[in-house]
C-alpha cells in the first residue's frame, strides 16, 4: 500500500480525477497467458456504471475500458495493462457553485489544506469515479483467479442501508441481481426502494453496510505479519470513497463474545480436509486464510453532496450556507458494491502470487 | 505495509518468536537529532508488559529493550535503530499438550497449513508477544512526534469489554491511568473487575473495544488514495493480533446516518482555523486528517487458550477435544490499549514525514 | 526499484509495448504546485524522437505526449500524472521474419523462456521506445527540480562511439546541441559521422558511452545504504535498454589509482562551503551527495537488430540464420543521451524529496 | 531497494555501526523448510572476517553470528530472521584524532552534511564492518538456493588490483583459495603480495576489481524493466562501500564493440537447450537471465584511511592536514570479494521467488 498503489505482487496504481480527459489503472505484476480483453473488463464495469436506476447518480458515463497494453491476442503478456476510461460527461458547470466554499463531510477542505491547489471540477482525485479504474483493475485480477484458482468466487451485497438491516433468515443469493440494491432479501428491498426515494427527493443522502463473501480461496494465504490478509483487506476496503468501518466475520461484534463461544471448532471432512463447525473467524486465522468463506464487512458513510443547507466556510475564511446541487448518489454504498468485490479480488490474487512466490507447494498436510 | 513491515518512510520491521532466544523491532527511517534512550522506550513497554493485575497473562516477562544501533548519545543518528528485548520465561513445558492438536480460533493450524513448519512453544510468530516490539517502536515514534509535533498527543483506553460499554456521559480520561482496563468510566470499571473474575476463574476469556485518539495532529497529513491516513491506520490496527474490526469516527455506525446528520459543519474559529461542529467523521476526510481529533477504535476478539474444552483435530488428522492451560490474558484487550497507541504515533509520524518530503511547507491558506 | 516502477517517493511507473496502441507513464508523488503542461515534455521528447538524422532509426513517431490526469491549469495538483503517447507509425510487417527466430543478442529469446508468450511485433516491452515513457517522466522531474532546486542543471552527452573516445583537452559543451551524437568535441563529432555511416551502409551496429553531468546538486542528497543515491543511480542505468555498465566518478578506474591519488582534498571556500580539489568521486560519498558535480556514465552495447546475418534458433528449436530487416539505429546510444539526462533528473527529484521528508532542514553546518 | 533493506520478496535491512554494541540483518520473506544454522552462517563470516592475512586490517573481530529469530530446530519457519553479530573490539581512541576533521575521500563529511550528528567513532554506519551482516544475510540466502535451486553455484575473485590485471590465459578456478587474495591466477597472486606489502608499509591503499559468477541459474529470472536481474545486480553492488563502477558481461567494453560481434549466435544443444556461442550479454538479456553464466564485476576504491598526509577542513571550518591511523584495510577490495558473493546470492534467490510467484511454472518451451 503505497500512496496511489496497492498490492505487493499484483499491483495497482489508479491515476485520473472525476473531471479530466481520462482515468485508469496501471496494472502491474499480472501474470502471463491470462485470458483478458476488453468486453471481458467491460462486463464488471457495467454493474458498476452510473444512471442505471433512479438510485444513483443521473450522470452518464458510459464508462468504455480501453486496454493500452499488457494484452496481446486477447491474452496477457506478462507486462504492465494499462487500462482507461474516458471522461465524457463533464459537465463542470453543475459545480460552479462549490468553486470557493468547502463542502461539509467532504475532501474539499482537506486537499486544499494539503495541496494548496484545488480542483473545483468536481471531487477531483477524490470523487467516486476513481473507483471505476479500481473496478476495472478487478477485472484482470478475476481473469488471473480464474486461471489461477479456478474455485474462487466472490459475492458482493448491501446487508443494511441507513437504520434498515437485513434479516438474515430470509438471506437469498439469487435476489442480489435481481433487484437495483445487490441485496439478498426481496422483502428488505421492496422497503429499502420506499425510504430511499424519500431521502432521495428530500435531498438528503444515507449511508450503508456492504458485505463482500469469497468462497473457494484455498488455505495459506496472508502473510504475517503486517502483510496479514485481512490487514490488507482491512487496508483495501478503508481505501475506498465515504468508507469508515472495515470488519471481518464477526467484526465489532467479536468484542462481545467469550472465548468458548467464538473458537471455530474443527473437524475432519470427508475428504481430509479440516472442517469448522462455525466461521465467526471470517476465514482468517492469524492472518492466514483456513479455507473457510473469506467475510468481509464495510461501511459507507452517506453522500456530503446534498440539498439540504449546511453551514461552512470558503477559502477566503467567511461563514456561509451550501447546497450542492448536481447529480449526486442519495446512497453511495449502492455503487460501492461492485467496488469491494473488485477489492477483494485484487487482494486475494496479490496473496495467492506472494504465496506461490514465499512458500511454493510446501504447504503443511493434515493426516 | 509488506509482510513484516509497515510504515512508508518510518518503517517498523518486528521479529522474534514467543519462545525464541528474543525478538524487537528494526526501525527505519526516524529522523536525526531525536532524543531517544532505553528508558524512555522502557517507559511504554512497561504499561504493555504481562503481569501487572490479575487480568492480564501471570507470565513474567521483564522485556528489559536494548539498543543495539541508531542512538549516539541519547540522540538518533539517522540509521536503523535495533531495539531488542530478550526472552526470559520460556516455559515451553506449559505447552507441551498442544504440539500436535490445533487451538480452534488459533492460528496454529493455518500456519501449519501455510509454512508445513510449525513451532510448539506458544503461539510463536503469531503470538501477542509479538506486539512488545510494536510498542518499543512506538516509543521511538512518540519521541520524533515531540520533536517535530509536539502537540500530538495520543491516548488509548478501552470502551467495552464483553457485552459491556461504557456510559459516554461519565466518560472522565482522569480514570484512564487509576484502574487495570485503562476504562475512562470508574463505575465501569468497578463492574468489569467482577465480571473478568468470573470469567477468568471459570477458564473463559472475553472480547473488547479499544479506542484510541490523537489530538493536536496538524492537517493535511494522509496521501491519497491507498496511502489514505486511514487507510494506514486500519491496516495497522487490523495488524495487531486478534482484531477483527477497525472504525474510524462514526465507524460502522455511519451507515445508520443520513448526509444531514453526518456532515460535520464548519466554521471559522478565533485563529482564523476552520472549526467543525461536530466529528462524525474521526478527523479525516478523503484519507486526509483535517486537524480535528483522530478517533479510531478496533475490536479484539477473546483469546483462544481458554480452559473449556473445544473440539478440534490434530496434526495427523485425529478428531479430539483441547483445553489449554498455560497462563493466558482473560481479555487479551486490555493490553492491547498500548498497543493501538504505538501503531498510531507510527502512523501519524510515518505521514508527518511523507507530507514533509512530498508536499513541504505548500498547503493552502483560509483566508 | 520494483519491477515496473522505479524511485522511493517520486516514482514513476512506465507501460506499453513498440507496437500496442500507446505506451507511457504513470508518474505518482510530484509535489503540487509545479508548472508543466504537455509543451514543457514534448521539449524533452522531441530531443530523444527517432529519425532526426541519419544516424538514428528512420521510424517515425511523432511522440506526441498527452497529460490525461494530475495537472490542473498548468500545475501538478499533488495526484498522479499519467503521461500517454500514441503508437502512429507500427509496420509490423517489417517484423514478420523474425516472429519464429529470436535475435541474437536480443532479449526475444529470454521473454520466450519466461513468459511463454511472445509479442513478435518488434521488441514489444523490450523495445527501446519504452525510453520515451521516461523521458516524458524526465520532463514532470525537471519541471519540479526548477522549482525546488533550481540550481540544478543536467547534461548529457557521448563520450565514446565504438572504439573513439574524445578526447577530454578537446571538451567544449557549447558542441552538444551542434552535432546529431550529442559530442562535446567538434573533431570526434567529424570522425564518428564519417565512422558511423559506413558501420549503417553495411548493416551492423556500434556500442556508445554517455556521461552524464548533474551540476548544483545540494549536499546530503542519498539514503545509506541501500537507498544510496549512487546505488540509484546505478539501477536507474542499468535498467536503460542496452546498457551493460555503470559508473560514478571514477568509476572502473578507481581500481587502479592508490588511495594518496583518489582522495579528493578538502579546503574552505570563500562562502564558507566546503570546496574540493578533485572529483575522483563523482560527487558523491558514502551513497550522499557532497556538493560538488554528480558525475555518471554508462555503456551501451550496439543493437541487436542487424542485417549481418547470425546463426539462431527458431521456438521450434530449429537452427537458422537470422538477418533483421526493418528500421534500426546504428548507434542506439545516441538517443540514450536524453534517456540518461532523464534518470538522472527523477533520481535526483526523488531523493530531493526523500531528504526533506526524513531529514528536513536539520544538516550540519561547517564553520 | 530502499533505505536500510534491499531486495524485492528476499528482503534483507542491515543495522548497526561500527562501534556500536552490535550489527547485523534482518531477514524477511526466506522460505520455510531451509536447512539453516549458525555454522553454516558462520563458515560465510569467517571468510570475510578482518585479521585473517597481513593484508587485512589487523583489527580483531570474532564476528560470531547469533541467530535470533525465525529458524525452530535448524529449519526456516518462514517469519523473519534476525541475525546479530556483536561488536567485541571497539578500540573507540584510535579515531580520537579524527573526531572534528573529515577524511578526505570519506563519508564522514556527507553524514555530516546530511545529518547533522556525527558518530566520530570509526565509519559508524558507513564503515565496511556493515558488509559482515551481508555476509550473514548471503548465508541464508545460499542455503535457499540450495534448497530451491541446487544447482546454483557462486564464486568471486579479484581480477585487478591497483594497476595489476590478470591474466584470463592463465585463469585457474583452482588457484582461489590458496592466496591470500581470492585471485584464480597464481603469477598474479605473487606479484601481487608484493606490491601490497610495499603499499602498506608506506601507509597508502589501492583499489581493485572483483568478478562474481553465478553458474547454474535457470533461464527465465528477472523483471522488466525496473526490475532486471541486471538492474538490481547493478544496485547490489554499487550499494557496497567504496563501490564506483558495475559491469555485466562485456560491461564499459561493450561501447567499443559492433553488433556483429557482440550477438551471442544461439544453437540448440544435445538436452534440447539454447546454446551459446559466447556469453558478452554476462548470462542477461533484456534484464532475463539466458541460462548462461551471470557475470558481474565491480570496481572498489582505495581505501581513504591512509597514513600519508591529506588536506581537509574540520567541523569548525578550519583548514588542516590529516592522517588517518588505526587498523586499515590497504585494498578493501579483498574482502569485498565474500560481500559480492553475499550480494549474488541474495539477488538470484529473490529473484527466483519472485519469478515463482509471478509467473510460476509457465515459461515458454523450446522445441
Amino acid at each position: 500500500m503505497s500512496l496511489n498503489t496497492f498490492g505487493h505482487l499484483f499491483r495497482v496504481t489508479t491515476w485520473g480525477e472525476s473531471h479530466g480527459p481520462a482515468l485508469g489503472a496501471t496494472v502491474d505484476g499480472c501474470p502471463p497467458g491470462v485470458p483478458v480483453d476488453a468486453a471481458a473488463i467491460q462486463h464488471w464495469l457495467d454493474r458498476r456504471k452510473p444512471g442505471q436506476s433512479r438510485f444513483t447518480t443521473q450522470r452518464r458515463e458510459p464508462d468504455e475500458v480501453e486496454i493500452l497494453s499488457g494484452v496481446f491476442e486477447g491474452q496477457t503478456t506478462g507486462t504492465p495493462i494499462q487500462l482507461m476510461i474516458r471522461n465524457t460527461d463533464q459537465r463542470s458547470r453543475d459545480y460552479g457553485d462549490i468553486a470557493q466554499a468547502f463542502r461539509p463531510g467532504h475532501a474539499d477542505i482537506t486537499y486544499w489544506q494539503k495541496y494548496g491547489i484545488r480542483d473545483p471540477r468536481g471531487g477531483g482525485r477524490s470523487s467516486a469515479r476513481e473507483t471505476a479504474a479500481r473496478v476495472a483493475a478487478g477485472g484482470v485480477a478475476r481473469a488471473a483467479l480464474g486461471m489461477l484458482a479456478p474455485g474462487v468466487r466472490i459475492t458482493g451485497y448491501m446487508v443494511q442501508m441507513g437504520p434498515h438491516a437485513i434479516d438474515r433468515d430470509r438471506f437469498d443469493r439469487a435476489e442480489i441481481e435481481t433487484n437495483p440494491f445487490w441485496v439478498p432479501d426481496a422483502q428488505a428491498a421492496a422497503g429499502w426502494a420506499v425510504y430511499l426515494d424519500d431521502l432521495r427527493k428530500s435531498g438528503n443522502s444515507v449511508g450503508a453496510v456492504v458485505e463482500v463473501v469469497a468462497e473457494g480461496v484455498p488455505a495459506g494465504l496472508g502473510a504475517p505479519v503486517y502483510g496479514k490478509l485481512d490487514t490488507d483487506l482491512a487496508a483495501a476496503m478503508m481505501s475506498i470513497n465515504a468508507v469508515k468501518g472495515v470488519e471481518i466475520g464477526e467484526g465489532m461484534a467479536a468484542a462481545a463474545l467469550t472465548g468458548t463461544e467464538n473458537a471455530d471448532e474443527i473437524f475432519m471432512g470427508g475428504d481430509g480436509q479440516p472442517v469448522f463447525g462455525s466461521n465467526h473467524a471470517g476465514g482468517i486465522l492469524g492472518g492466514i486464510s483456513t479455507g473457510q468463506d473469506i467475510v468481509v464487512r464495510f461501511a459507507v458513510k452517506p453522500t456530503s453532496s446534498i440539498l439540504t443547507p449546511r453551514r461552512t466556510i470558503t477559502k477566503s475564511g467567511a461563514e456561509t450556507e451550501i447546497v450542492t446541487k448536481g447529480r449526486h448518489d442519495p446512497c453511495v454504498g449502492i455503487r460501492a458494491v461492485p467496488v469491494g468485490e473488485a477489492m477483494m479480488a485484487c487482494v486475494l490474487l496479490d496473496h495467492l502470487l506472494l504465496h506461490r512466490g514465499q512458500v511454493g507447494g510446501a504447504g503443511g498436510r493434515i493426516g
